[in-house]
């Protein structure tokens, strides 16, 4: 699948997400063959669930693979994957990341590469107004999800405190 | 809390999810003050879950929680953390894992460390026992969970291929 295609689905989930109330990212995980095995976006405020970002929701959604499966699979994620997810797409051997932007949050993206995954960095500007736009509206939602006291975002981009 | 007796609670949760049919890996988040916040184990058989490992399956039944709720908590598992599970507990900051065992599978025992994370190995036999059980029983399903194509098990203890 064309990475446009494959980060317009994990942006379409992004977008449900934020209509629902909810943190808009979204991810979709695409097979070697380019069929999207599952499709899936944060759900901490919708059902009061800390392990539901994009990516483990896409993981979720496509339910119970074998590695063969995993083998090839791209991971389209609107966002910079957090730790959690990072570990996520390590754990079933995903071959490529492809994030929407890693301006508002910057996760795991060289750990990523230094265990051999390939990494795609997008830059999009419509995943990029839509993170920082919901940070704008409502912070303290935002630092629950990636695990922080304070506020630490700013127009230049934040890190994980613990990175 | 004692860390004998939060490791207890975990085989606790690792004996319900064998009795189930599934996984025999369990979980326990205990609070800085003592507090069981969640517990939970492996639920990929029960519910067709691929991110349902202990650790994550006791971050989400704890819900929805402040950063400062995860500060000196330990996570308490029967099993060395999978690369998801590593990363989950980096995401909300979790101070300490006290981990059964290591010898059937080793994951990121030593991330966590570099990530400053307390990690303790308990190197307990009746969470190896029920492990060894559980492989010799039903290998395919333990590959499929940790996203590997062969049995890599062995008597001597096996690792993460990715690692």
């Amino acid at each position: 699948m064309d990475d446009t295609k494959g980060l317009a689905i994990a942006l379409e989930e992004a977008k449900i997400s934020y209509d629902e109330g909810g943190i808009p990212i979204g991810a979709a995980l695409v097979g070697a063959d380019g069929t999207v095995l599952g499709r899936g976006h944060n759900m901490r405020t919708q059902l009061g669930n800390p392990i539901l970002h994009g990516e483990t929701s896409a993981l979720q959604n496509a339910g119970r693979l074998l590695a063969t499966s995993y083998k090839g699979a791209t991971m389209y994620t609107t966002l910079s994957p957090c730790d959690m997810c990072t570990g996520a797409c390590l754990l079933y051997g995903i071959s490529r990341v492809v994030i929407g932007e890693n301006k508002t949050f910057l996760g795991g993206d060289g750990y990523l590469k230094q265990r051999g995954v390939e990494v795609v960095v997008v830059d999009d500007e419509a995943c990029r107004g839509l993170m920082e736009k919901f940070i704008e509206e409502k912070p303290d939602v935002w630092n629950e999800d990636i695990g922080v006291e304070e506020r630490v975002y700013s127009k230049e981009g934040t890190k994980q405190p613990s990175a």
